[in-house]
């Protein structure tokens, strides 16, 4: 945990850099103190097919769903959303202004008593390098 | 919101015209009367890699994810996970009579104090153009 | 139900055979005797795009979302959680040798009242062959 899940439509590809989308969210995650640097997982998922609103072929979406441990406070939920959410429409502000274009962000629980993990970033990045 | 999220084995590719099954999903779901018409996002994912059943090579899945806002009444989401049910069983009926095939759908809530969206599909789908 | 799906950094499509996870999962799901084979579907999707922890380029993630109906015991859904951590890390263990990896395991619920599913698989493997 925490996970950064993007979804995007195949037809934004050429126009956002979606790696760079990506590093954009981790930076936003971690500047929120919330989260431990090993623990930050952000990707983005290409849809290859796909049908918007009134289905006009330029229309497009970004989605990111943010999944995270349920014992973070109410107003860490909340400040991870809204930093994930700036991070993001920084980057793509051009595409809102042809009004085809729609971003959203979620943030859900995980239960600590049903998922498992083993990290191995956590051992590298909790000690300095000798 | 909201957001359809259709799963697929890549084995159905060259069977099932996917961007018509998003189409579809996004008729059926406007048909219910419970959305915008801009807010309506359905997307298809490739699964490149899986594992079905028995495991034979021709068994193949559909499964749809449908996230939307939390206020909907039990009767609306029901009314719009079955519409999506039927639009899709209809358009891959074929798919069924070998006995390889499973389709599915899940209806689950987003959580209003922990979602963002910024969408610009409404300022011109709201509007009439001129 | 159930589903396991499994996401993963695209830098590991040259190190782990994604099929054989796959195949790992459904063996390890099966086996713990909570499901029907008919109705257990694994899938994998590759990430394109990802910025995981400091950012290295061999930094590399797997992530299994597990989908099941709600019915189960909490001692049903630990044991499948388990057994598929269990599964994955035996077949990927050498990825954590260089502390660059993360591995990692979800499982939550499906409302039986908002989700709809039609099976064909449950057909041919209820019934043994004439």
């Amino acid at each position: 945990m925490p996970h950064f899940i993007i979804e995007y439509s195949a037809n934004l590809e050429s126009q956002v850099d979606m790696t760079a989308l990506c590093r954009a969210v981790l930076k936003a995650a971690l500047a929120t103190g919330v989260f431990e640097i090993g623990a930050v997982r952000v990707r983005a998922i290409k849809c290859e097919h796909y049908a918007i609103a009134d289905d006009k072929p330029e229309n497009a979406f970004i989605d990111a769903s943010v999944r995270g441990a349920k014992r973070r406070t109410p107003e860490q939920k909340k400040a991870v959303g809204e930093a994930v959410m700036a991070a993001m429409a920084s980057l793509v502000e051009p595409l809102f202004k042809d009004q085809n274009f729609a971003l959203s962000v979620e943030v859900r629980d995980i239960d600590p008593d049903l998922s498992w993990r083993r990290n191995s970033l956590h051992e590298r990045l909790r000690e300095p390098a000798a």
